[in-house]
């Protein structure tokens, strides 16, 4: 029997070839790339269904598409859960930073982690208790400690208003930051603040495929996750912030509290 | 004698490389990292003003650090401008987002431009009135029109208050385009507008060494430079607006003008 980190690579790169393939389409034909990026994300969540339900037939799956509560997969004691295109803007618009995202949760807890991007060909992969790597290079975090020195990316909703909260955050900590980054994949950045390339992450509507491999990630190259507030993170809840350290942490919470 | 283009493309790489070969060296030494960047930018520099300076001996040469106006390098009929790292806190922190930007400029106009990206291997090259490449490839920007469906990038400068105009403007282009973008790299951005990848690109404070290159990419790849406002873009003022189309540039300023 495969060991499941392995599944989960062989998975998550296989999902990353036949976004790269439906790419190639793109430049083809211009038109219809609405319907080209829904065909390439099911064929990619097909290509990870086909390898892990084959290597564990006993597991349950949990794709994009689900409600995570009410889900099927949620009675399996073993589920794994897919986001098989993050960052699917910039995937349409040829700009490359997006991802494949996959996890394998064991009765609640995720247990192994993979984030890939096809175009740099970078495995970003983690087993709980075991740390994380960089296409086999053992990844830490930054020692970055003030949100002065820090390299901050954040997300929000989709049709987000003027007068949210949420910007008046991201406001609060432009002004504060070394500088900040939106770059499309929260798969992506919380990958990146594993790797200590971003010092900093939060997203305030992400779900469980977009985010569970990026946590255990992060987690294992020793930075912090919580939920806002401070809180410890919770999956059932849209709110996410990752940081490199717990100083940084401290601080960062305290401004988008404001 | 070489042509302009070929020196261009030749000085831009060999500068890239050395932005390659020095970030090695921040793996290696994670402390003084500021004193590694510095080194790293004047080792490229000093690349490419060996190379174009070597072809044509009798130009003149802008460097990063000159004040353009008062540049001993004006009074030159042809002069190379240069930046030889755009996008240094991407650089510095490992984000792979930065470049090298050059430019040959003949009596105060933009004759050829390169921004290259060496982590990517990706050379954006223009000529005036020859069209705009990527890797030898013809590029041609996007055919948005709308800003609900554009892909928009934003810089400001450094240091920005909260109660800016700037960040008044981020927030109109946020809540109604597609979705916003913030890489890092002015000239990068630019070249991705010229590629059709990003849609809009605006920038509150550039300076000519940044955007040289860029500007001339846009416009050979059919896309509308100006500056804020809509007026002609002015090489001694900070501003710059690129689109696509000359309807998304319309629709842009309007927004950021309120």
């Amino acid at each position: 029997m495969p060991d499941y980190l392995t599944t989960c690579e062989t998975a998550a790169r296989a999902a990353g070839q036949v976004l790269l393939d439906w790419q190639g389409k793109f430049r083809i034909r211009e038109k219809g790339r609405a319907d080209l990026v829904t065909e390439a994300d099911v064929e990619s969540q097909k290509a990870i269904q086909k390898i892990v339900l084959t290597d564990f037939p006993d597991h349950g799956f949990l794709g994009e598409e689900e409600d995570p509560a009410n889900a099927a997969s949620a009675q399996y004691e073993y589920r794994w859960i897919a986001d098989p295109l993050d960052g699917t803007t910039n995937y349409v618009h040829g700009l490359a930073n997006y991802s494949v995202s996959l996890a394998l949760q064991h009765k609640g807890e995720i247990i192994v982690g993979v984030v890939y991007d096809p175009v740099h060909d970078q495995c970003f992969a983690a087993e709980r208790g075991k740390g994380a790597t960089l296409n086999g290079e053992k990844l830490q975090v930054s020692e970055i400690v003030d949100l002065e020195g820090a390299l901050v990316a954040a997300s929000f909703a989709a049709g987000i208003q003027r007068d949210s909260p949420e910007i008046q955050q991201f406001v609060e900590v432009l002004v504060r930051c070394q500088a900040m980054r939106r770059l499309g994949s929260a798969a992506l950045n919380l990958a990146y603040v594993a790797a200590g390339i971003l010092d900093a992450y939060w997203a305030s509507s992400v779900k469980i495929w977009d985010v569970a491999a990026g946590v255990l990630l992060v987690e294992e190259a020793g930075g912090v996750i919580r939920g806002v507030g401070g809180a410890p993170f919770d999956w059932n809840r849209p709110k996410v912030v990752a940081t490199s350290t717990q100083a940084l942490h401290d601080q960062l919470q305290s401004v988008i509290q404001t």
